[in-house]
């Protein structure tokens, strides 16, 4: 990560396990969180493929305090606090900018559609009126196939120009690399754009970008990071080549199933298996399959 | 309504008002569904109109218990229930039932996309056996256009099949006839289907129905109410036609704008006027529209 109060890097969306009642195993986030950092990624905890949005703000709030209290490190976290209501927003936002928490990856609300950008600037502006914290720092989070609800340049162009020092970039989902190219050609001082898949990395690194924030960075940590730390290097196509032999693996089944699929696999611990409602664990078949494809990539999760 | 436990007739889900902080003005809350009341029709709190989706758990809950300590029957009361995190599910329709209500109106979570019949299953089966009362009453809500997640009859067969004394209907706003007419042959026991707007209601009541909950019985709840009363008589063809002048009023503007704005406008109440983010109140030019028409169809909120 830079040394500016801004990320870069790649952060991964941390997975969440649950222990036999489906209640969050909060001591298995934390190791599955010392680990992730002892690969050099960052904490987007709560986010699409931590089952955020299966779980309660009360719960998110509970489990931010266990894992700072844990030692986890504020500096190195991403909550996802954007929710649907206005007043969860604010809630958990507060509560993770009190911790330290060094920025916030806010989905904008996503039950009503075809909201106006009148209404969504509304939105982020009275969170950020509301949180009143100097130390905020919000990345917008554009996730159109699960949310439904997009984040388009004019807003970002308002949203920048009213607060210009607590909107500090985008995590881009849409898997289209047209608009993750119009966030970066958007000119806006020092706006981070991380693309949502490892994937588009080297790309987005050539062309100003700060990262990425991906599902697979929770099983494919080091070699992400690895990619981030040499993209300007002669051998960065190879890496990327490299990741995308492995992101097709997990792109080929129920993305957070599989992750925690292979967690489990690789951990030997079953527990990693469990998802929450309405998720479903993969089918045996599913199974077969990912054990196949990760023996044939001679897959690991070193010193998980 | 009818007198069995299961709910009939017609239902308003019920908007919210704001104060000034855009806290929920609990006050004006109560005086409309007093006002609802008596018009006849029953009280389908946070839906979709009620603006539920951008209200906390938390504030739901402490609306529920100033609603029945305000003298609200919860015997007329069908909240909305269905969050995206079980835990919220859980908690809210618990709460709901203990205090009495007659039925809750559930939402499946909406934000994961592409989810199983078997996930939605499992989430439903997991809030029911969660909340363990004899007396819960569960309406499914189908409407895909916001939840992006929609309700088979598959999946009604194995719910109604391992959950009969629970699962008591579905609220349909599809739009769709044909979707509509799908769950009216389902041929379940004493299964209740409500549509989500009166432009059906007619048709619904002639084909096996039980009534509606739309949101427009907002405004014109008791001419609503009277179809349901009538729909056998040789009128019903004109009422029908009556209420979709209304009806079509109100579609023609973003609907809970309108619904608040008309409360607004016939009561001379400005309070009504706000929504909470995403969405937007109505500029001025459609507000003038909506006056105008309101004025051309001599539209009045009796008694409110």
């Amino acid at each position: 990560m830079s040394s500016s109060d801004r990320f870069s890097g790649v952060l991964a969306p941390v997975i969440t396990p649950f222990k036999t009642d489906l209640s969050i195993d909060t001591e298995r986030l934390i190791k599955h969180c010392q680990w992730l950092r002892s690969q050099q990624v960052g904490l987007a905890v709560f986010g699409t493929n931590s089952e955020a949005n299966s779980l309660s703000t009360t719960e998110k709030i509970q489990v931010l305090d266990r894992l700072t209290e844990a030692g986890i490190d504020p500096d190195a976290m991403m909550p996802g606090t954007g929710c649907c209501a206005l007043s969860d927003s604010v809630s958990l936002t507060s509560h993770a900018v009190k911790l330290g928490c060094r920025g916030v990856l806010m989905l904008p609300p996503f039950f009503y559609k075809g909201v106006s950008d009148d209404g969504l600037y509304a939105n982020y502006s009275q969170i950020i009126e509301r949180v009143a914290e100097a130390n905020l720092r919000l990345y917008l989070y554009h996730i159109p196939a699960f949310s439904g609800v997009g984040i388009s340049v004019a807003l970002i162009d308002r949203l920048v120009r009213d607060y210009p020092q607590t909107i500090a970039g985008i995590k881009d989902s849409s898997g289209d690399w047209e608009n993750t190219k119009s966030y970066l050609d958007g000119g806006w001082d020092d706006f981070k754009v991380f693309c949502g898949s490892e994937s588009f990395l080297l790309a987005n690194m050539q062309n100003g970008g700060a990262g990425c924030i991906s599902a697979t960075a929770n099983v494919n940590p080091a070699a992400i990071a690895n990619l981030y730390q040499q993209w300007s290097s002669p051998g960065a196509d190879d890496l990327q080549h490299e990741l995308n032999k492995i992101r097709v693996i997990f792109q080929s089944l129920p993305m957070i199933a599989a992750l925690k699929s292979a967690t489990a696999i690789c951990s030997g611990d079953d527990n990693w298996y469990r998802v929450r409602p309405p998720l479903t664990s993969l089918d045996e078949q599913s199974l077969q399959q990912l054990r196949q494809l990760l023996d044939d990539a001679q897959f690991t999760m070193a010193g998980l």
